[in-house]
């Protein structure tokens, strides 16, 4: 799946952040993994050619579009050239000997907190402490070497740090997917024989029946459409963002004549980038497990 | 604004949650706020007639769509009547006494901390904090009397347990919005002069065009809509759902009509209800400001 034979991929957070493990589940062996503490800087490493690629976290199946990370994809002239749906598994991750009932600070990210709030709420005895990030947590809890705290962030997070998974799977919801995308300098040819997908970011004057024009381009070709979404912008309510993949590649006829035919219609239009259609996977890391 | 005389209003958290402004904001003056733990409870006090109204995020300018709130409307047979875009105002609220300097920990809902993330990072010596809930946070810091903590919350928290407002605005992006529906068991009739919203709910097979058809229903009949949203569903990958919004209410021919065509194109509909058009609004509490 690697296009490049020597990748080195940037991606927000600490080691073990999920970030990591979606870059390590779709490069498999021989990745060079970048962290980095903001999304700004994964593009910017992209950008200024200290990283082949980065992995950005775009869309979560209970929260929704991540508007920033489309907002950077707007800004840098970068190509999506591949995707991976990672189920996002949440572990309580602990210093070696920590029982359950003496966890006192259960430190993570705010959305991971939140993912797995029904979990710290049945302890009854655990305050939840925000850090910025899920492995951040997991290094101070390894750090402090003390037994009466744990981290919730990702099994390689447990793998990085070589600490213990006390508790597996204590998200809220278990259908909890994030979608990310693996972001390059160039574009890449997509195998005609692989399900292709194409992203694509246009605005158009807010007017009626504008978008079911847009919408004819793929339609009156059989395209199909993967995603849509439109944007709220309070600054320019006149004026609509739209968010649209479809299915098939720029490197073919009807769909590199659709995006023609949508540039006449729209007042703005940049292509994200044609890419092979991603997996759903339950992420790769060495688990380590307590015997109950 | 208020469509009943004296309305009861359910909203998720404590008081002096952003939603009790929201509530607040949109009933003024006569209004009986109902504070319930969780989203399940409020639209549960609706139906059971406890309440008269619940109010509801739904959309988040920075975030996106609150899906939980979309599976809620879907589940009970309830309809929007009203609507109100509140911007996100987060303040520094402290023990009157409590210098800047002192804090060590400030405590909100993840969603609030990450949203002050630069302001909290700037002071360098205080540790965010997880509660669940922004103004069970301003209660905390009330009930200690401590001076080296603080709550982020909104200027109705402040107003409803008699703090202190340190610094007002500290979140990160001050372009913040939240968008909240008014839900009742009754639809309302919208004034014709008032500019109209119906929002509905679809799914439809995966198949090239079917969604733009759909759209033609509206498209047809020059009805502009306002917002369309494709919901990931990873348990159903053959089957899609749309959130939609257009102008107009169903008392209008042309919309009513469009509704029936669209029927007849899709596999399961739900109307979620007709309602003036919200407006955007700073929110609404009596402020307290300490003097630099």
């Amino acid at each position: 799946m690697s296009p490049s034979s020597n990748p080195s991929v940037a991606f927000q957070g600490e080691l073990g952040a999920f970030s990591e493990m979606a870059a390590r589940t779709y490069f498999h062996e021989g990745v060079t993994v970048v962290p980095l503490p903001g999304f700004p800087q994964i593009f910017q490493a992209v950008e200024n050619k200290t990283c082949t690629h980065c992995i950005v976290p775009i869309e979560n199946s209970l929260m929704g579009s991540i508007h920033e990370n489309y907002d950077l994809l707007l800004k840098h002239n970068l190509q999506i050239v591949g995707e991976l749906k990672l189920r996002i598994v949440h572990n309580l991750i602990v210093n070696p000997g920590t029982r359950l009932e003496d966890i006192r600070h259960i430190f993570s990210q705010p959305p991971a907190l939140a993912q797995c709030s029904e979990f710290i709420r049945s302890l009854g005895h655990a305050e939840a402490v925000v850090d910025y990030d899920t492995a951040g947590a997991v290094k101070r809890v390894k750090k402090t070497g003390a037994r009466d705290i744990a981290a919730i962030a990702s099994a390689q997070a447990a793998v990085d740090y070589d600490l213990d998974i006390l508790r597996e799977g204590i998200e809220n919801n278990h259908q909890n997917f994030t979608r990310f995308l693996v972001v390059a300098r160039q574009a890449v040819e997509v195998n005609s024989e692989d399900p292709a997908k194409t992203s694509i970011v246009f605005t158009m004057e807010n007017v009626p029946g504008a978008l079911f024009k847009s919408l004819g381009a793929f339609a009156l070709r059989d395209i199909d459409l993967l995603k849509i979404e439109s944007r709220p912008l309070d600054r320019r309510p006149w004026e609509y963002t739209f968010y649209l993949d479809f299915e098939g590649h720029l490197g073919q006829d009807r769909c590199a004549q659709a995006v023609e035919h949508l540039k006449q219609l729209v007042s703005f239009l940049k292509i994200l980038g044609s890419y092979k259609q991603g997996e759903t996977a339950e992420g790769k890391a060495r688990k380590k497990r307590m015997d109950p």
